[in-house]
This record gives C-alpha cells, sequence and structure tokens, in this order.
C-alpha cells in the first residue's frame, strides 16, 4: 500500500537519510511535499529525485531560483513562510517533521492533522512546547513517531510493557569530545575542540550540545512528553561506543535495549514503517566484531548542562522552554568566540533562575512558547558581556 | 486478581526460584498443586509454605512420607506417576512446568489444557518433541511463555515486531569453563572441570551441555518451535558476562536486546506475568558498576556439538530427537568418567548419521517421541564402549 509522505526539511541531514530510505521503497510512497530552508537547488534536485508534487523553500529570496530549477517538470513551488506552512499542511498520510531549531516548531505544528503519522526529528517542538504538542496530538490523534536515535530506540524497547511497568527508561550518550577530559582542560577548549563529536556527524550546534551533554539533557525533556514519564522514571547512561540507544528497566528486573549501528537510516526507516518494518540494505550490527560495549556514568560536575536540563524537567513549566533559549543564546556565543566552555551553563543557569521566580505555566500553543523563547533569550544576550569580560581577563581562552 | 498456578517440578533449582517469586506475590497467586521428585520432606515443606492444595512425588516410594509430613494440613497428595499427571491436570489458570528431563513430557503435556497460560521451563518438551508440543498449543489455545532466561528475553524482544520483520534471532553463550581454552587442553578436561559453571548454578548435566554448547544447540531448537522461526534465523553469540541473553536483529537494521542479571527469578517473574509484569524486589541491573559487555563468535572448531545441533535443526524431523537422547547418554558416560570431552561430540554424530538414513518425521505426538528417544539412546548406548576404548588407548584421559 502507497502511502503519502511530506519531509519538512528535506535538504538537512536527516532529510537527505530520508531520501534514501524512500528511494529505497518507492513502491511503498508517494512523496506529497519537500521542504527546505535557503539552497534553491539542493530542494530542486530533491523534489525531482523522489516525484513530489510541491516543493517549499523558507527563504523567500531562492523563490525564484527554485521556480526556474523545476520548471518543466510539472512540481509546483513556493517560497516563504506561507509556502512552507502550506506544504506541511498538504493532503499527506505522513509527514517527517526534521526541520531543525525553534525555525521547525510552526510547520511541525501544521503538519499535525487529524489521523496522521508524524516522524518526528524536530527536538525544539517537544522542548519548548511539549505540553501543547502531546495535547494536540492527543485531540487529534496524531500518532507520533520519534526519529532520534535515542528515542526510537525507547519506542521499539517500549513495546515490551506497558507504562506502569516502566521503572526507568535510559538513552544513552556518547560522552561526546571532552568525556575523558579533566575539568580544567575542558574549560579552555576551543569550539573547533568541541564540535568534534566522535560518533555522529551532525551540525554545529548540535555537537557543542553534545560536548556539553546538553543534547543529553534535551532529550530527557523529549523523552519525557513522548512517553509520559517523569524525570524520576529517566536517566542517561554514557556509552562511547554509540551502539545501545535506550534501555527500559522494568518493575521485574528485564531490561529491553535499542541498538543499531549509528546511522540515522535506522531509525528514520524504523519511524516511517506501517504495519511491517521496512527491509533496509544497511551493514548490519556485528557484536562480535565489534568485541566489547561499555558503559559509565555521565559526570556531572564536569557536564552541569545535564544537571541543570533535568532540574527544569523536575521543575516543569515553561523551564524547559527557558533552559533551550538560553542555552541556544548561549552556544552561539560560545562558537563565536565570545565566552568560554563553562560559561555555557553558567549562563543557562543564570537565566533559568531568574526566570523561575516568576513560576511560568508551560506554553499552552506553539505561539506562547515561541514569545517565551524570544524573551528567555533576549535573556541570555543580555547577560552573554558579563561573561565575556570575566572570561578574558580570566585568561581562561588561551587554550583556544 | 488471584491466579491459580500448578508448580511442576517444585523442589528443583527452579522450583525453588518461582516459590521465591509466589511468596513475593501472595495476593496474586494461588497455588493448587506442587510436583516434586525424590524429596518428600522438600515438597511437604514447600507445599505447606505455599499453601497448595495438593501435592504429587514421583517417586512412588516416598509417598508415605509425603503423607505424614502433610498430615493435619488438609493439603491432599499423591505418588507415583498417576499422581504427578493429576496434579498437572488439576484446575489451574497457570502451570510452571519445570520437571527436568525427558521425565517432564508426559506431565508437560498433561498440562496443556484449553486456554492455559504455560510457563515453560522443560526443554525437553520442545526439544524432543517440539512438532507435537506447538501444534497441540495451538489447538487447544495454551499460551507458552518460555521461562528459560534466553528465550524469556527473546519472547520481550520479539513484542517490537512482527515475525516477518525478523531477520535473525540470537541467544547468548557464557561460552562455558573452556571459552577460552585450546582444543588439546579441552580433549582432556575431566568432567569437574567442565561442570564449572562461570555464571549459572545449575545441574550436572546442564553445566556438561554448557561445556560443549550443545545447550546452546538445544536452545536454538526451541527458540525454532517457540517463535517459528527456521534455522538460517537463529543463532548463538559468545558473551562471557551473562547480562544480554537475547537480541533480535530486524529487517530495517534495529536490534532489540534483552537483558537481565543473571536470577532466574527475572525470566520466571516475567513468565509469570498477567496484564502487567510482576514488581520484583531484586537488584536493578547497572550497566556503569558492570562497565562493559564483551562478545565473540562461538569458534565450532572447538565446540563441535553447536555444529551438531545446528544440523539437526535444519534436519528437522527426528533429528533434533535423537541429537538429545545420544547426546544424554554421551554426557552420562563422559561424568562416569568413561569417555573424554570430545567423544560426546563423536558419539552424537555417530547415532545422529545411523539415524539420518531412515529419514524419520518429527514425532507427532508425547509417546512417539519418547519411543524414539529410548531407540537413540539405545543406539548411543552400543556405541560408548568403542569411545571408551579407544579413548583410553589414546591416553587423552591422563589429564583427568
Amino acid at each position: 500500500m502507497t502511502r503519502s509522505l511530506t519531509i519538512l526539511g528535506a535538504t538537512g541531514s536527516i532529510g537527505r537519510s530520508t531520501s534514501e530510505v524512500v528511494l529505497a521503497h518507492r513502491d511503498e510512497f508517494r512523496v506529497e511535499a519537500v521542504v527546505g530552508g535557503r539552497d534553491a537547488a539542493a530542494l530542486a534536485d530533491t523534489a525531482k529525485k523522489l516525484g513530489a508534487r510541491f516543493a517549499a523553500l523558507a527563504d523567500e529570496a531562492g523563490g525564484q531560483a527554485l521556480k526556474e530549477a523545476l520548471a518543466g517538470t510539472g512540481i509546483d513551488s513556493g517560497a516563504g513562510d506561507a509556502a512552507v506552512i502550506e506544504a506541511a499542511e498538504r493532503d499527506a498520510d505522513l509527514v517527517l517533521a526534521a526541520i531543525s531549531g525553534t525555525a521547525g516548531l510552526r510547520p511541525t505544528h501544521a503538519a499535525m492533522k487529524p489521523g496522521r503519522r508524524l516522524a518526528l526529528a524536530n527536538k525544539e517542538s517537544l522542548v519548548c512546547a511539549g505540553a501543547a504538542f502531546m495535547a494536540d496530538a492527543r485531540r487529534l490523534r496524531v500518532e507520533i513517531m520519534p526519529v532520534d536515535s535515542e528515542h526510537n530506540a525507547l519506542d521499539q524497547a517500549l513495546a515490551a510493557g506497558g507504562n506502569k511497568d516502566v521503572e526507568k527508561a535510559i538513552i544513552t550518550a556518547s560522552g561526546g569530545p571532552f568525556r575523558t577530559w579533566p575539568r580544567e582542560r575542558i574549560a579552555t577548549a576551543s569550539p573547533k575542540e568541541a564540535s568534534a563529536h566522535p560518533v555522529w556527524s551532525m551540525g554545529n550546534k548540535i555537537n557543542i550540545d553534545s560536548a556539553t551533554l546538553m543534547n543529553k539533557g534535551l532529550e530527557l525533556i523529549e523523552a519525557h512528553h513522548l512517553f509520559g514519564l517523569e524525570a524520576e522514571r529517566l536517566d542517561v547512561l554514557v556509552h562511547p561506543e554509540s551502539i545501545v540507544h535506550g534501555l527500559v528497566q522494568w518493575s521485574d528486573g528485564a531490561v529491553t535495549a535499542g541498538l543499531a549501528l549509528p546511522d540515522m537510516k535506522v531509525p528514520i526507516a524504523n519511524a516511517l514503517r506501517h504495519h511491517a518494518r521496512l527491509r533496509m540494505d544497511l551493514p548490519r550490527l556485528d557484536l562480535a566484531a565489534i568485541g566489547r560495549l561499555s558503559f559509565e556514568r555521565p559526570d556531572e560536575a564536569r557536564f552541569p548542562c545535564l544537571t541543570l536540563a533535568k532540574a527544569a524537567l523536575r521543575a516543569g513549566g515553561a523551564m524547559p522552554t527557558i533552559l533551550n533559549a538560553a542555552n541556544e543564546i548561549a552556544v552561539e556565543a560560545y562558537m563565536a568566540g565570545q565566552i568560554g566552555f563553562y560559561a555555557i551553563s553558567e549562563t543557562v543557569e543564570s537565566v533559568c533562575s531568574t526566570f523561575s521566580a516568576r513560576k511560568i505555566a508551560a506554553p499552552a500553543t506553539v505561539f506562547e512558547a515561541l514569545a517565551l523563547d524570544e524573551e528567555a533569550r533576549e535573556g541570555a544576550r543580555r547577560l552573554i558581556p558579563a561573561y565575556t569580560v570575566s572570561t578574558l581577563l580570566s585568561g581562561a581562552r588561551k587554550g583556544r
């Protein structure tokens, strides 16, 4: 049975892997729409390759180039926010939502149509507006299939029992490039060093989040919303080989784990499955060839972002939205060389504590989430100069 | 909701662990009957502790002692084969079948009553008479819950997909006491050395099967029947820590694994669950504390019993019944010091090749299975003297 599919974020890393999965199963999918950011040529190529009916570019300025590149193909196109929303709303059985960052919030939300299946790769939907998204998903009977390797692994493992049987759901972390570094050395790490992710090839921002372990903190928040598990039933385990992605510890002492070689096509194919799994012609996990898997506890003394994210999850309300916004600004400042590595967590902590007294409720809509996100970013931006000065004075940047 | 439970093999290792699970959940189970082998005093104790209504001892000679030990308790008792079958047939929602060896075949089969759930720990039911058992289970709508740690782990992992999605189901082996020994040293190993199982504490026969890896071969045959997977979709992986018990490799490249600390109470509790899992107050698996898990391919050159079992599974028909019977006799002879370690596999291979020309169909009933089992044992017994002599002449036993 052919299902119609729309890909939001078709030209990014997840989108390109999705195209590969779809091309390997041409008879199972008909592509309705593809959405890209700024690269009109790449989007046109993708649309043609997948035989999409509609292509939308977020960048209005690229609209003419997109139209020209698609001339004579019969593929309609559009550019700008409205075109992106149109693409998300067009009839489709299945939408893969992989626009990254808060820019993905509105299109992802627009894709939530009654009875649809949403393969979700946009973290911000759950981190910034998780309560609103999940309420709408329940109301509209939208089935959310997680695409993140960790959440996808948990989703599979959770099939072995009920929510009440879950004692703990554990996501693994590679540990990032600084897993074995002492704190003093991490303090002076350059953005380039922080970007050297040992396993996955991802965007810069995500690489820094992986170095601070904030990515795992954000993933705990996602897992909370996806699986209805409170902070006490969620945990992180460091596993440098990135083969085991998630584990569920059950009330009878058994554990079910989700494993795969680190290739995003595996969780993407899994999230796009219908009744049966999609057969993928990829290398298979060979544990005998790998030989050993190792595990250790995350060291929150060296990676305080994880502590902050757990605290935001426990605090609930708007704290995860604020944490995420502050982190985005702090990471930008770090990547620009304005602040040191530990000023990222210090900025996030300061912004969170400033907002915590207000006890703001969880955003009830995407609009509210975006407004709060902007407010928290502004709060973080105001703090950055303080950290810049102190960092320079302390000479912490001399290691760069 | 209270469910009635009968325990066949209540005084053995699995039976004692089952008692512990039941005593931890007194409000969920009412014990209908308990069955033991020869130890009347232990069986009486178990019956009293669990508040059973009926106790049956296989050994007729112990009947009087059992009756006396239960005098005044209101617990009925019986002894001999008929009493054991009566216990198995009495009304119960759930029967845990843990009588070991072929002695368990008839009582286990008698316990298959319409709509019942059977928690199965008797390997021979599936190894010697798998086709007959599974056909009856389907006909009577008996749900079989595997108790073996490997099959229980697979049963949980298989919840994440359908049979057609399964590319491979893999059971793990600790590797036994000879995992790292060279072949020449294994050849002269004494029964005492072969009995030193690195992880599990089990019966002698099972320990030897663990040293030859025949236990994994038999478990492949069980898995074939339990999960409807042909030989090509079953495999063995050596994993000395015995934490991962089973893995399912799916067609999309994902892998779901079942883990637990090596404590039989975990799979027993899992097999006895109803809608929800039973909450067990046991130590939890802590992968960070364990630190590492290792994996390697089994070396069939040093452990030819695994090759023989795989061949019997592929050959189908009566070959698994014959393999198992020959192995029982060969292991007995090895344990009695009559033959060397590798004469176990040589005996099994000879018996299997003798029978293979006859292309006997899989036993259609337990009666047929037992007759064939006896015939194969007799064939093995006739071969043992040959190996005894050659072993003595070659001096292979001097290492004992």
